[in-house]
């Protein structure tokens, strides 16, 4: 793995116009992307992404995840089937105009895609000697979450796309890529360069659901009170 | 609440260096921040912040966060003493050395934060229509960390500093703001502008944890093998 990109930046200050706008693209150019060019990802630019991912916070600095990256088409393949036969037992809950839809949604990449990538969560894992996991166990979860999303953004900054597969079977996915009983696979993502990053979310695209708006979920001082206090 | 910033940004290119090094900046200088200068968050700033988290990913374009903003001196008194009650019985887990250091720890800015903010999840939001909820009914969870991820690096691009605090009573922290029985409160994280931001994390500095070599945690193509295969 190269060395982190950060030895050499300023630290501490403020950041640029240019570079206060990259941050805000990443965020709102960033997609759950499931189409991808064949163009391998170059290990340096791997390495760049996984050190992003690795430099998130974690309770008690527990640091509770792990990285599987697969390359390998027959595990891809096993994968790919999996998602298969979960997708189509998914695909029974809906009906009519939704199932349509459904139909016409494209929720995986995993053969297209250079590159997969399993993120787990190691509760058990005695790192951080528990401090500030006594009052929510789920917090080692929510550590690995902010690898997976600082993943993601460093990913769009390196113009590459990336999937989350949500509709797996976990337990087989784990007989797959032979994960210790004890892990919990908590994202499935595939990686590679792209054709396009779409204007909308492909949900949003298709019809699936709309964006909420930021006001009616944003309360002030006590839930449901959508006005802020005059100062 | 104003508008998201991204109306005027190019969409679907490539990243300046300079942008690319925003991205990096903010996922490398990213520090959990217990300790605030006064000053008030402007409303603009805010509202950036609560849009780019509000534009994380999430399954199904389900969306199940609610942002409930906390300036109110009363109200953060109350979650001030929540916090107190429960950092003292999570001490009593720590003995000899490691209790010294638990005692020097800094681990929440409430009342010196000008602005705390609390952010919930609803397992029970129907939108999204449980698309990619079936086989992991926990990311609703992830999708709202995802959220919280954004939010905290757009804050360290604005100069914000953001402290995540799991020392808490959650139970009594949704009596405290009136969240409804079926929310969870994922988060509840202090902001505000800061004097620095530390070069290493402060559980790093003051020599409670270590950070992991990130080649002992990634593994290629099958649980374990921590050799990339031949190309």
């Amino acid at each position: 793995m190269p060395d982190s990109p950060c030895g050499s930046l300023p630290s501490g200050s403020s950041f640029s116009e240019e570079e206060r706008r990259g941050v805000y693209r990443a965020i709102y150019e960033r997609r759950d992307v499931h189409s991808f060019l064949p163009d391998p990802v170059p290990d340096d630019v791997l390495g760049r992404i996984l050190d992003a991912a690795h430099h998130a916070p974690s309770v008690g600095f527990m640091q509770p995840w792990d990285f599987l990256v697969i390359r390998d088409a027959s595990v891809r393949q096993a994968v790919h089937r999996n998602f298969e036969r979960a997708t189509l037992r998914a695909a029974a809950a809906y009906a009519g105009e939704q199932r349509k839809i459904y139909d016409s949604l494209k929720l995986a990449g995993i053969l297209d895609a250079p590159l997969n990538l399993c993120v787990t969560c190691d509760h058990a894992r005695p790192k951080g000697s528990g401090l500030g996991r006594q009052t929510d166990p789920a917090s080692d979860l929510y550590s690995t979450v902010c690898a997976i999303q600082n993943l993601w953004l460093a990913a769009r900054a390196e113009s590459l796309g990336v999937g989350w597969i949500s509709i797996l079977d976990f337990e087989e996915l784990k007989a797959i890529l032979g994960i210790p009983a004890a892990l919990r696979p908590v994202a499935y993502l595939c990686i590679g360069y792209v054709t396009e990053f779409r204007r909308q979310p492909q949900l949003e695209e298709k019809g699936w659901e709309t964006r909420t708006g930021l006001a009616s979920i944003t309360h002030f001082d006590h839930w449901g009170n959508h006005q802020q206090a005059a100062k």
